[in-house]
């Protein structure tokens, strides 16, 4: 008996890890993959259409949008970017487990739908190790840097809502953890029942 | 910051492995111990007071029952056996969490309080696996093993229940998922987020 899919949004403010904590944890589950988005921003050189990206025209979104079939979106620099309620309800009837990689406004869009999503939040252990990692990234000017501290105050308290936090301190415990969320999810109760009625006949 | 301590209950038919594995996963985790009952049945060779159990006579359970201090009990062949609430509540306050190995019906008794409690069913893979393994226990007559094998068809509806549900059919992954449960919990929300709030300063 093949088990539904399930969801995982993981959001985090800037500097907490979360590319490098996908990246690992999908290497680890060979049935979980990353969701891939619907954008408007124009292909670049080495990206493909339907792997990276599903690219749009901006009127191909904008209907998208009117007919409902983006679970959540947002625009950014002019761009657009969404996920598509499709790609996730054909994910979950495949028995595909999807990891939506997205953003406090995105993930709270989710967060309104009933679509057994499991919400982790990826923590900082503290602002001093996420400045050192914003620094050490070097690719930000002090301005952004500053600003993106600012940003992680204000949404560290979007972690109140989420079902799991990993405090991303030592990456190499933050993965187990996170495999460990995943793990459990696969024993939960409303995933295996289906499958002991059926096994055992349960009335 | 020092977390809450957390109560897991762990219940499975006869023969679904449940001591195996509840020995197993206390030996993985030094901060999980296994909940001390309280009895009225004697004290045997080499058995402990305060280590294996609470003794206490009739007069002083049936005290406890009515001053509502047990959380759950049960009289079998005679003899009472209960888990008090204080055993509960002091672990929780101490950071301790606790593995209660009661059956379904103490289990129940725990469900309907608010206490913040995992629920874990240990399923056998089959009837037929569950048949072979009390049969290759050599300890039960042929009649209790088939009363075994009846109550068990009625006991696998109550996994409907449960939080979460471990199929013991190989018991290195049976560990391995109880252990994934039990980690995953100390990622809970509402778990870390106490720590996040008093880290970040979170208003």
């Amino acid at each position: 008996m093949k088990r539904e899919g399930l969801l995982y949004v993981i959001s985090a403010p800037s500097g907490a890890g979360k590319t490098t904590l996908c990246n690992a944890i999908i290497d680890l589950f060979s049935e979980l993959g990353q969701s891939i988005s619907f954008t408007t921003r124009p292909i670049r050189a080495g990206e493909v259409d339907g792997v990276d990206y599903y690219f749009v025209t901006q009127d191909v979104f904008k209907q998208m949008i009117a007919a409902e079939e983006l679970v959540e979106w947002a625009q950014v620099h002019g761009n657009y970017y969404g996920t598509a309620l499709k790609t996730l309800t054909d994910a979950r009837s495949n028995g595909r487990d999807v990891l939506l990689d997205i953003d406090f406004q995105g993930a709270l869009q989710l967060k309104k739908l009933d679509l057994n999503v499991v919400f982790i939040f990826i923590a900082p252990p503290s602002f001093a190790v996420l400045e050192n990692r914003l620094r050490g990234r070097g690719t930000d000017s002090a301005e952004v840097i500053s600003r993106r501290i600012e940003n992680a105050a204000v949404e560290m308290a979007q972690a109140r809502w989420y079902d799991y936090i990993i405090v991303n301190g030592e990456l190499d415990q933050a993965i187990a953890e996170l495999k460990a969320v995943i793990s459990a999810q696969r024993c939960r109760g409303d995933m295996v029942f289906p499958w002991i009625e059926q096994q055992f006949n349960v009335e």
